[in-house]
């Protein structure tokens, strides 16, 4: 059964689709549009995998497909050229479709490849990993990144649709499972305290695949992500909890070298700082301290620093944030579990102890 | 005086300010915006007679400029990174303002790289030629060339502002000028016959740059495309009616080759020939299509073919415009003077005819 989640953004509202099976749709990819030309963005670790179920839904289209190699090395402005170059010379109009096949770095480039070619496509996420399926899928923000700094030159352009077939996650490796669990674990902690308990009962079964309970992490995911998007788009305030855990976890990316860690990974630790920073100024218990530990532990996600990761190089890459107003560092804390806030608002030395501690259980 | 005329876009609206010696306009560049950064881009014909002047609104700010060669050449993905290295090198942050001192080619590249670096920041537009005064600072419309078509990669990114000084007018060629002239008498044809009339009338004072002549000028042309964007910003419908006389115009930049002839000179014989096909059809009278070519001709501006353009090697470009939704060549013909509609709804040796022919005046 599939089940479908609205993101209620007026005339750009949109359905997200999730289900088992959901790549042979047929009608989910080509209802409402009628597409001029179809193109098929993907790479070459995806390709072998999923691309032929997905062209089969567009046997009357003129369908073309352009594999890029796999990794976030890639997601800059030059592949960016390079896939608008392939659709100009193909002669694709503006009401073509891009259809991003893949994890998040397919769909940052291909929903920035859409939102300007020729001004403005339609594309649809078929997001592969349950990171993308479960967070960067959803709520239009694309980019490519700049030597200087990750997602740094980008656009907001919500898809026509996201796509999300279950059955993709049976060849995630086990690594980039746990990376998707932890922005999970993110929804329940800023927004969400029913989902974190849940959790708390299902981490188990989330971690062996369950075909049920990953369909429903995911669609309680996308549920939450969907209301902030809806209520804040461009991130003008409340969307900016999302990036909880983010800006340690960014900055941690920066700090190890990109490639190193998972996204997820860096998150998970991120998150682990931002909980002691928020126990450190009294919004949070030992006691939801520990848990918030101890299911990221459990989904054997990092909650202490790697050996040499130095506090300095940590706050430095944390000060040049795009999404620091001043000089302060703008971070989102928990007020209790389940609720979360941004700010700027706590003393500069807890943050250095939240960055050096280690595990507090 | 300063005349404002606002683009009403719900929270995108923003004002239009028209008068003499605006560029010293202090408080009209800064309020309501309170930019962290600010950067000045220009290009190095207008850097000398006006960086200066705009440099003093904003003793206060951080501020930075960057100055460009002058011309369509470098209206490109290259320059467009050029620009958003030069901000990320200095730290902008995302409160960030981009003011865009010059004409198309500087709106437009300034446009395209406020709307994607980190996702959007704010900009204003300072046209200084009559033909972005009149026209491209208006309404969003931002982009750079591929070399395989113009504007081909870009974004609707409204402005905060669009601030004009006639002053600036002084200075521009007068080929210029009356590259600018044909895009006033665009609105006329397309949906404003009182300011054709008024130009019948006024258009020798507009060539002898009479200050309140061309204030006026603007003003009228201004609040023409505002209301046209204002009732379809993403150019779904009504928007495509200010393309008059712009399918024929960039086939005869591409087959004429870039910078031969000005934007607006192509545009005046692409006039021609639409109101030729116009005529064709029935739509207008012989009269009606002299008035039209005996306007131009007093502004100037080309009513025939140059020698040695190829009226297939125009089709041929011309099949290939992104507005085509199909094989048929979408155009906008005239239904009378003062009004206009998209159609691909004529006899294909009409239009041919209309290419071919020379002036019927």
């Amino acid at each position: 059964m599939i089940e479908t989640i609205r993101v209620e953004l007026g005339n750009r509202s949109y359905p997200i689709h999730i289900g088992s099976g959901t790549l042979a749709g047929g009608d989910l990819f080509l209802a409402p549009l009628e597409p001029t030309e179809v193109l098929i963005l993907t790479n070459e670790t995806i390709a072998p995998l999923y691309l032929a179920q997905i062209r089969a839904n567009f046997t009357k289209k003129s369908c073309h497909n352009l594999i890029l190699p796999d990794g976030e090395a890639h997601k800059n402005l030059e592949t960016l050229e390079h896939i608008l170059t392939f659709m100009l010379e193909r002669g694709f109009k503006r009401g073509a479709l891009l259809v991003a096949l893949g994890g998040g770095v397919i769909g940052d480039l291909g929903g920035f490849a859409a939102s300007c070619y020729q001004r403005g496509i339609s594309y649809i996420q078929v997001p592969t990993t349950l990171l993308a399926q479960v967070d960067s899928s959803v709520g239009g923000k694309t980019a490519v990144n700049h030597r200087l700094g990750k997602n740094m030159i980008g656009a907001f352009h919500q898809p026509s649709a996201v796509i999300t077939d279950t059955k993709t996650l049976t060849t995630l490796p086990d690594r980039e499972l746990r990376a998707g669990i932890a922005e999970i674990i993110k929804y329940g902690l800023i927004r969400d305290f029913p989902l974190f308990e849940w959790l708390e009962s299902n981490i188990d079964n989330l971690l062996g695949r369950d075909s049920y309970t990953l369909k429903t992490a995911i669609s309680l995911s996308c549920k939450n992500k969907a209301e902030v998007v809806a209520s804040d788009e461009k991130e003008e305030n409340i969307r900016a909890t999302l990036n909880f855990g983010h800006t340690f976890g960014h900055a941690i990316e920066t700090a190890l070298g990109y490639g190193t860690w998972l996204h997820g990974e860096a998150v998970a630790l991120g998150m682990c700082m931002a909980t002691r920073l928020s126990y450190a100024i009294g919004s949070l218990t030992m006691e939801e301290v520990v848990r918030v530990e101890s299911l990221l532990r459990r989904a054997d996600l990092p909650i202490v620093p790697p050996e040499g990761l130095s506090e300095d190089a940590l706050l430095t890459v944390m000060k040049s944030d795009k999404k620091n107003v001043d000089d302060r560092i703008r971070l989102v804390l928990l007020e209790s579990l389940g609720s979360a806030r941004v700010t700027t608002d706590y003393p500069h030395e807890k943050l250095a102890d939240a960055i050096k501690n280690g595990s507090v259980s």
